[in-house]
């Protein structure tokens, strides 16, 4: 079983923009023997799932950059067939980051053991696996719908999309899918049973997407970036979430003409470094004024908090006082005096 | 008292970008007298704040735009001059939005009355007032600081960005500021004591950003936006917060030409909605993985929760599949059987 040739399929060049073929390149190898404390895996199952990309690029995203020549990346359902570790057995399936080969050695690590018995063990890769459960954690921990609010979800029929919107319904909300091509939008609306969807190929997406959610969007749980973030964006409701998990529109790169002024870098930060960006307005948190008074006050007179006014004189000054201020000429909080 | 004229300032024209003195209409008006139930105020002080630049425009943002030949808006504080109402007395100081004008009638409603004992009154207007509260509020509900960390805050000698600062050394926080020109920075380096300051004006202002926060940056608290924010950005770190309460550089408007695809749209509707976006990725929460798999395990046991699987097979198909992917060509989980 151990003889003959294993698959792999390397990176055999960083892909510019989108991959092509030629970025991939596929190598025969002799299946590896596994030595004292090690294990030999058979590939079933690859996962294939957007983030890979970043991995080809020469820059630092979740995880350092796939060399050239380095087999790519992935997670698998992984068969043991031979094994000189104790707690692994013949035929034990597990979930493995094996990378796209059909062979590879373990020392253990890192594996988790599937019971087939549970569940189809390709279901550890998507619904019961890493896209099922960003879904899960997305949406609840960060977009938290509430009932009868609208929670819109892109890539709808994608692994993790599809389980936004029917999570979503779960908890009472309405659930929006964006999808694109009508068979897609067929399985999101007659199978996942969303409250509507929308197809993003479609020549009038914008107003079909208003049209979708008249009470406007609470949760937007964004998986795509680019053009759909923009269209999104605009039907945003006061206090809406928007958990963003991945930005595969981008993933073959942006024009790098004025980038950083381009939502798409912002975006891309906000994904890669878990970053939180909340907008608020102090009437957001007015139940909390007391508190404020008091701490801040004391503050002051204890001297542990200093402040700076500049004063104008004269109700007529107002209006070159306030053209000033937003080139930032005062120096202070600026206060007329009348 | 009653007699004599008072002075208003109106909104003459509406700014196109830039307000200049032109888009101001000073008018004199006889000075009102209070009917039944109604008070006269003298206004003392008028608080400018940068929000204001927003009602100008014809379009809404927290609150309703101010019409042409309307009193500009704004809190100040004022003094009851004559009272038909029995809770206010001639001499009571209180915070009002009696706006640009000397002197207004008050129905009493959404008056604040003032202690001078406290504080000086203009403090309300400033460190004591909607300023402060929002310096408060923003940063410790939404930006969270930890002992350690490094919150950046711009305009960091305004009314808003010194508490910021003040606020997050406090919290065992390591502040650095903004600001622009030598004098501010001397002021919020040696009275308000921030541990760095950076003037933005300066040629070196991003490498000098980035020497002064060797650690990257945890908190942003953003008030400036523009350029500021674009500098900011690439030294956030994983995981940093950044509440939005202002974009100053923005109000006088952002070039039009593809607005939707530019930060500065996105970060003005993250301000106006009081929105929340967060990055994640599915290791932010792994220790809720167990709770994930038991529930929806049981919701696709029930029928619940269904899910599709794109299921190509062998290993050579897999750059298809994966260049297909980044095109929406799969439908469902993407999995390439071996």
């Amino acid at each position: 079983m151990a003889d003959g040739l294993a698959t792999k399929i390397v990176l055999a060049a960083r892909p510019n923009g989108k991959p092509t073929d030629k970025d991939f390149h596929i190598e025969k190898f002799p299946i590896p023997q596994p030595g004292a404390k090690e294990l030999l895996l058979q590939t079933h199952y690859l996962s294939l799932d957007p983030y890979m990309r970043g991995r080809m690029d020469d820059k630092k995203s979740y995880a350092p950059p796939l060399q050239i020549g380095d087999v790519i990346t992935g997670e698998s359902v992984a068969e043991v067939i031979a094994s000189n570790i104790p707690d692994f057995s013949i035929g034990d399936q597990v979930l493995a980051y094996t990378g796209w080969q059909t062979h590879s050695l373990s020392n253990g690590k890192g594996l988790r053991k599937i019971d087939p018995n549970v569940a189809p063990v390709t279901t550890r890769l998507g619904v019961l696996g890493m896209p099922g459960f960003t879904a899960y954690y997305g949406l609840h921990m960060i977009g938290q719908p509430k009932v009868g609010e609208t929670v819109v979800v892109a890539a709808a029929s994608g692994a993790v999309g599809s389980v936004v919107g029917q999570l979503a319904k779960l908890a009472g909300a309405r659930s929006v899918g964006i999808a694109g091509g009508q068979e897609k939008c067929k399985f999101v609306k007659d199978v996942l049973r969303f409250d509507a969807v929308i197809d993003h190929k479609s020549p009038n997406f914008e107003q079909e997407l208003a049209a979708a959610c008249p009470s406007g969007i609470d949760v937007y749980f964004e998986n795509v970036g680019g053009h759909i973030w923009q269209t999104v964006l605009p039907l945003l409701n006061k206090f809406a979430r928007i958990p963003v998990c991945g930005l595969i529109s981008q993933y073959n790169g942006v024009p790098s003409e004025d980038l950083k002024n381009s939502v798409a870098y912002t975006m891309r930060l906000v994904l890669t470094k878990s970053l939180t960006i909340r907008g608020f307005i102090n009437s957001d948190f007015l139940e909390y004024y007391p508190d404020f008074l008091e701490m801040v006050g004391n503050a002051i007179k204890s001297g542990e908090i200093k402040y700076k006014e500049d004063i104008v004189e004269g109700i007529e000054k107002a209006p070159k006082a306030f053209i000033g201020m937003l080139e930032g000429n005062n120096f202070g909080k600026l206060i007329v005096k009348i």
